[in-house]
């Protein structure tokens, strides 16, 4: 596997551009497209929102014919909350994109990401879709990537390479959102792009398989907000003979497509709003998987912990306390705690002021692993998260001002 | 039902006082205590978290027995996560108090609240506990209150007097805890004193029943810190005849003690880290009271609702969100928000920019209540929350700094 440059276009046969057509303040790029320039099959993950967004609704019907061709994607506003007139404007920005480039509207996609609960602004989206199309360019990844964001402060995008079938595979993709600290807002956006030939079905599990060790880790409830989707689109042009479930050729394409999830996860966590760390926590020894990951997310997503991460304070009690209400039956006499190695608690009780003197210095690292060993079993499981700043609450205490 | 003066200590036949033992930086009180003349039925509610806090082991052993004369509390540490030696602790603080007072030590319950994982300093409590106990007064009621502050910024006391079978029966009662926004710390004890005669079993049900609606309902999770204790002691000094389970002086009791839970609770939530607001969260027209709790439990912890309730941001959309995300099977169609009994959201969809404007002029008091009906029974809970502010990061960044 070798990292190339190009993003979402390095893949043969995509095209992409990003403008400004004023829903965000100019001179901010606010619509992206992302087109192939054949057909082929596509595969998407969604909230588990109740409350999903007009393109997620819309996204979710156009999947069941497994075929995509373009991907259209706005910022600045989410379309969620806005009923059916959402829906219809979804439909009829789809069905513009997809009368400039010629294609069935049934295979362009749409995405949306913003503030919640007002319509989009369709006279500019009309305006600007044309001159959007005619922009589209093989070098246009980075300038999508662009277009796709809100609050981050950085793009997000990978490229991969592989030898599949004894072809030159490649999987681009761009993602946005300002971290896990925000899990229910309209927030997480990915698409990846590829030139392998598979199978729908096989992309499809391909996709599932990569989004729950990535995306799914380090936003908490990273399938709760009302616009969090993932597309991956695959045009089959690098010649491959067509991957199938279960072979040794799709393994390695999960493996290739796992990596470019986890490559922009990890970025999209970087760039968690007003985020100065990134920590990774680890549970280890649980009596399950499911509880493993019950007490890394309550302890990941626990205010305390993460403003005691901000402050580089060495509050392991945080910590422990936040295990203990997890609703995992813990025996805390069995719990140990360590942060890169150094043990800071054993069988429930701190190891004086000298561990904690050492886990005071591992904190001031902008990047640390702190690992909660249960002692149970050998359930377990790793998220990431961010810790919680005054900038976090700034910038979403004015985030529409 | 009668507000009076005198806190915890207004009920007839109790003592209290606070002072400075060296926990805490000087002048700071961190050492309380609480004494009936006579020995009487003791009720208890505990924190829910496993990781249970040394003085929560000791007084859930203590309660078996039913019988209570004193209560020690200490504020600046919480004896949590510090072993059998935090058990022996707690043990030799209740046997320091009893020798003094001249009471058995299975009377004495203790109480702790502060930093997690570190020893008691044993040596400052046992030089102060004899000169705490010769401060014992009828009017400590309000030292104590102050000695088990930590981070609160007021003390938080209650008086309520009505007559139950004849006799004035009177409930004081003192909190420490500030907010509901740090659920997972060791933050909420809350004590309680009547002169009511009444059975121990009568006594703890009428505690449960008013825990429940009062501090668990400011507090999210607040069953879930390491030291969450409720206590009630009750010395039957008011002559009343013997309250029994299920009789007319029980409710009039159940009345009495939930008045005071809920004056208590508010106090706390008022007084949260930072806090500049009081929301109350009502959700309605759920199918089940299960399901009306959990979504406004999401709505009420959302950090980014949190956070637009500290900006005075008229963002809608994350309660909506949270709503989805909540677990609870909403039909987004059927929801209808309001606040202050302005609608908000009809059908799902925002009701545009004038009720969005009334919004943030509402969203400018201090305490306002936002009103979620889910449109799908007859199920309905209600919970107090509070904004997340700048200050509420900068005091949990350097809590123990």
């Amino acid at each position: 596997m070798r990292e190339i440059k190009g993003g979402i276009t390095a893949p043969l046969g995509f095209l992409a551009a990003g403008m400004h057509v004023g829903i965000k303040k100019p001179p901010l790029l606010d619509l992206a497209l992302v087109v192939s320039v054949r057909e082929g099959p596509i595969a998407g993950v969604f909230t588990r929102n109740r409350v999903a967004a007009a393109p997620v609704l819309l996204d979710r019907r156009r999947l069941q014919r497994g075929t995509g061709g373009a991907i259209l994607i706005n910022s600045g506003n989410a379309n969620a909350c806005t009923g059916a007139r959402g829906l219809a404007d979804a439909e009829e920005l789809a069905a513009l994109a997809a009368g400039h480039l010629g294609t069935d509207p049934r295979a362009v996609f749409v995405g949306s990401t913003g503030v919640i609960g007002q319509p989009l602004p369709m006279p500019c989206l009309r305006r600007g879709i044309p001159a959007l199309v005619k922009r589209l360019r093989p070098g246009g990844g980075r300038e999508a990537a662009r277009a796709i964001l809100t609050t981050d402060t950085r793009t997000k995008e990978v490229a991969l390479s592989a030898r599949i079938g004894g072809r030159l595979v490649t999987v681009g993709g761009m993602a946005k959102g300002s971290g896990m600290i925000h899990p229910d807002m309209a927030t997480m956006l990915a698409y990846l792009t590829t030139d392998v030939a598979i199978q729908q079905r096989t992309l499809q599990r391909a996709l599932v398989g990569a989004v729950n060790p990535s995306f799914n880790c380090i936003s908490v409830d990273g399938d709760t907000s009302t616009n969090d989707s993932v597309l991956c689109l695959a045009n089959g042009m690098a010649g491959n003979p067509v991957v199938r479930a279960g072979s040794v050729a799709a393994a390695a394409f999960q493996h290739l497509l796992g990596e470019a999830c986890r490559v922009l996860a990890m970025q999209v966590c970087r760039d968690g709003e007003g985020a100065t760390k990134l920590v990774q926590v680890d549970v280890v020894g649980a009596r399950t998987q499911t509880a493993a990951r019950l007490v890394a997310k309550t302890v990941a997503t626990s205010i305390l912990v993460k403003a005691a991460l901000f402050g580089e304070d060495a509050n392991w009690g945080r910590i422990m306390a936040a295990i203990g209400r997890s609703g995992v039956p813990v025996d805390p006499t069995r719990i140990r705690l360590s942060c890169e190695g150094i043990p800071i608690v054993k069988a429930g009780v701190g190891l004086g002021h000298s561990a904690e003197r050492r886990l005071a210095r591992i904190m001031q690292r902008r990047e640390f692993a702190v690992t909660i060993d249960l002692g149970q079993g050998s359930g377990r499981a790793r998220l990431w998260t961010t810790d919680l700043s005054y900038d976090y609450v700034k910038i979403n205490a004015s985030y529409r001002s």
